[in-house]
């Protein structure tokens, strides 16, 4: 290490993105073997994000900001906790602050159309939870039918998918910092994919694009995620019926029961030289059907 | 890719963690080059705890389970929002439901004390926001001081801090998804580790762990995590008093703002060969104050 004190002139010029943009350059001090200078870096951004429906609030949350991600965002959480149907949304008002200071967006629900009743419990733990443990699982689930049979997906179709995630992630190249989720075909096609600071976040972004298009349900689809596969994930995905989800890294052990309550498929720490199923083998061709497949 | 069909008996005799274990046993079907084959895999659990203050429901939190961790958890994240101060707490009920399904602990404070006035704003969205952006970032904010000067760090423990921390984190060895934290001292002294599916889990709770011990505030320690600096981590930190935090990945814009903005210590991408500091320098010995150090 050196001993020398290193006169490091940080430039101040960098602050206050413009509105929306997934990144912010800043200044840094880049330490190597012991050596330091000034540099700047790309950061993802990270802003506060009020979703709202029918201008009533709903939930705030930290995302990373992008154009037109905003709507997928909040219709994307609103379909995927089964509050509001995607046919139902009549627009979406978007109203954005200062660079840094988020925005809110507002779902505005299609006249004759309502939320699903009860929908504040997930968000509001009120008194009307009762008491101890059962009260939680109840507070975070929703209600999801199990899935139907099918479709088939191929051991190299599930292979190839963390690469072709990773290939689409623009913002990622940039910042070594975003999570990101696809929408993939059985077939292994990209459909949608997108990134944000939050996991949960690039799941609703990529389920609220399709919502927005009119495609919910997705029965034929892969959702794939480049980090952990969390009981959230697993859930988001049922609603939206997507009967396969797959994850770079580890499931919880909470996603897992949900995903072979549900007749879903989960498979876990997906690289190219291979993968672990949890649930639902039988959509993966050439392996049997177990107990819990 | 081999085209036999594999014959797989999963076993169904794993189900059923006995309560509070932080891993959890699962089949799986590992397939590797093609090859399928039945195993087990050692699980991060996943379960939701319900956490009350003086038995009004706050927050309900995807967390990992282990024994006495949730009593950790409830005061840090009590504490990391600024709504207690640890000295407060009276002591922490547990109520434990069956396996799976999470449970709850309620935060009693002593007589005489009350939750910091207008707490209920951090999590309940209401209508007193007002409207867009400016709403979201004050529903987000906790007020913390700007943080004094002091401690120094040197290059040398900065990059040993992620090894140490690795190296301390029991279930991820065993599960390979759980996010850590960890409290050190300036000279890279670890004085708690902790684990969790949930980032700002496993801060809540090693700050938790050190405000049932009566050590809050913790001016002179670092904060380790295992992923990624974000907003929220970073203001965690202020609140209790922590200037320094470095994360193994990348920090947002918004964590990097808020820890320049309160006189903190930001290091990213923490590595044993180099880092990076997005701001205050000072701290890092043989590193001279730039503009934003």
């Amino acid at each position: 290490m050196s001993d020398r004190a290193h006169e490091l002139a940080l430039a101040e010029a960098f602050a206050g993105a413009p509105d929306g943009r997934p990144t912010q350059r800043m200044p840094v001090v880049r330490v190597r073997s012991g050596d330091a200078e000034a540099a700047s870096d790309q950061l993802a951004a990270e802003e506060p994000l009020e979703i709202r429906l029918d201008s009533a609030p709903v939930a705030v949350t930290m995302r990373t900001p992008a154009p037109g991600e905003d709507v997928e965002l909040a219709v994307g959480f609103l379909a995927g906790e089964a509050i509001v149907a995607g046919a139902d949304v009549a627009r979406v008002v978007e109203c954005r602050a200062e660079a840094g200071e988020g925005g809110a967006v507002d779902v505005r629900l299609r006249p004759g159309t309502a939320p699903a009743p009860g929908w504040q419990r997930s968000f509001y733990a009120t008194s009307s939870c009762g008491i101890c443990g059962k009260a939680s699982i109840d507070a975070v689930r929703v209600a999801a039918d199990r899935l139907p049979s099918g479709p088939s997906v191929s051991l190299a179709t599930i292979q190839a998918l963390p690469d072709a995630l990773r290939a689409a992630q623009r913002v990622f190249e940039r910042t070594g910092g975003l999570h990101a989720a696809g929408l993939f075909t059985a077939a292994g096609e990209l459909l949608v994919v997108r990134e944000d600071v939050g996991r949960h976040n690039a799941v609703d972004k990529a389920i609220g694009r399709l919502a927005l298009d009119g495609r919910l349900p997705l029965p034929d689809l892969v959702l794939q995620v480049s980090g952990r596969a969390s009981f959230e994930i697993v859930q988001k995905a049922a609603v939206a019926r997507i009967p396969i989800v797959a994850a770079v890294s580890a499931p919880s052990s909470l996603a897992v029961e949900l995903a072979d309550e549900l007749g879903m498929t989960l498979i876990g720490f997906s690289r190219p030289g291979g993968f672990n199923v949890y649930a639902g083998a039988e959509r993966v061709d050439g392996l049997a059907t177990g107990p819990r497949g």
